[in-house]
């Protein structure tokens, strides 16, 4: 069963499009974890165990942990040991943005999916497929590749038009059509640009999207169901981290936001 | 003096646009460092000790050193930490192509800039100028936004035409005419393209390039001079990794890429 599957199965199962994003930002996290050895860890632990039944993935962002060092890095590797002894059926995203030339990726996939054991990882589509040939190789593994990304910014490049095709388009459509030899290739499609969501899906079959942009930055659910949803109803990975994990009750919120997609599909 | 300034100036100080790639990839390096407790630092040591007089910039590739996780973190910092302490005039560049939105980016920034003390990081564009900012409003480092990469699968997004100009042409423009306010923003051009090359500098005026692709890619150091360097007779950090550091005689190879470079400058 390759990745895709793996969250296509899960999500049935549970019934749930839920993504949890483990943004373990420590200038955030509740005061009584701060004190701990591994704050960050100890805090995702917690979420994990208010939030798994409802989440179908979750979606950790590395640079939340980078910014304090091999510490940092240690304690996402220590949440990924805890959720692939704990929660094999939950896929994890390193959400990490990656992207380097040929062979030199290999470092990153040794990092990401040998090492730290992750089941995908985001990346930038700018060097095009040739050189992101060791991610796509991959077979066991998904590459989420950025397609139209959620923040306000993104049309500076992402809207340039060639023949009457948006880079998104172009992205979308290479993506769909070459590089997905493998089925391992998913897209980031961000909830903030739903009129963009739909294009993408009418271009791409069932294709499952990574879809940020829910809650603090200002999707909404009903827009990305109607949008985005493949012909089962689901090919969705709706991700909220701050709604959820610095809520008062994490545990409510994620049901919240898993009832709220139900009803929509 | 900002980093830009810094590079320029020593570069002219000891004439030399000579940049190494420490790319310390462990399944490379000599075995006396393999026992070591710290191979990739003490490896990255000697390189710098044999390069630096020749040496007008160290590029890291972060890959390599995320490869063997939290470990390969530590010997990153551990490298940067000794160049802080023996080389400070001399620019350093992590090479780890990043690019999150908005304040997500803060957490490579405090990665990159303040844990580790890098003076400049090579960024992708994709997301737009706004979702850069936190790097952009650091006055103290650089930004190094890639333009036209040295891989051979480049041209798959960067070549797309839109009114006549290159998804490459539109970054340079608009890196050089609304990202660069700081006066802290570089590009990176492949050596492995010196047509596009000539090309950006003729839309960017002075501004600096890392030059990726010299030797083991395949790039030329004449073509990258005539193509690349600036109304200095500079402005180019050109980098090469294998042919220096994997080499026989790293000193030597790279006090031979210095000469070559000077003979067309």
């Amino acid at each position: 069963m390759n990745i895709i599957e793996k969250f296509d199965k899960r999500a049935k199962e549970i019934n749930s499009l839920v993504c949890v994003g483990l943004d373990a930002d420590i200038a955030k996290i509740p005061e009584r974890f701060l004190e701990m050895e591994h704050p960050q860890f100890e805090f995702n632990k917690w979420i994990i165990e208010e939030t798994h039944e409802f989440t179908a993935s979750y979606k950790l962002n590395s640079a939340f942990y980078e910014a304090r060092g091999d510490q940092g890095m240690r304690e996402l590797k220590m949440t990924m040991d805890y959720l692939i002894e704990k929660h094999q059926d939950i896929v994890t995203i390193d959400d990490a943005k990656r992207a380097d030339i040929g062979n030199t990726n290999n470092g990153y996939v040794q990092s990401v999916f040998d090492w730290m054991g992750f089941d995908s990882i985001t990346l930038h589509p700018y060097l095009g497929q040739e050189a992101l040939q060791p991610f796509l190789d991959r077979a066991d593994k998904a590459s989420i590749i950025l397609c139209r990304t959620s923040n306000p910014g993104s049309p500076e490049f992402q809207d340039i038009q060639s023949d009457g095709k948006t880079m998104w388009q172009i992205v979308a459509e290479s993506v769909a059509t070459k590089w997905n030899k493998k089925n391992n290739c998913m897209l980031v499609v961000g909830a903030t640009y739903p009129e963009e969501m739909k294009k993408v899906r009418s271009l791409v079959g069932d294709m499952t999207f990574l879809v940020p942009g829910i809650g603090a930055q200002g999707g909404s659910v009903e827009e990305v169901m109607e949008a985005g949803k493949n012909s089962a109803g689901r090919g969705l990975i709706i991700n909220s981290a701050r709604g959820i994990i610095f809520s008062d009750n994490p545990k409510e919120e994620a049901q919240k936001l898993r009832d709220e997609i139900r009803k929509y599909q």
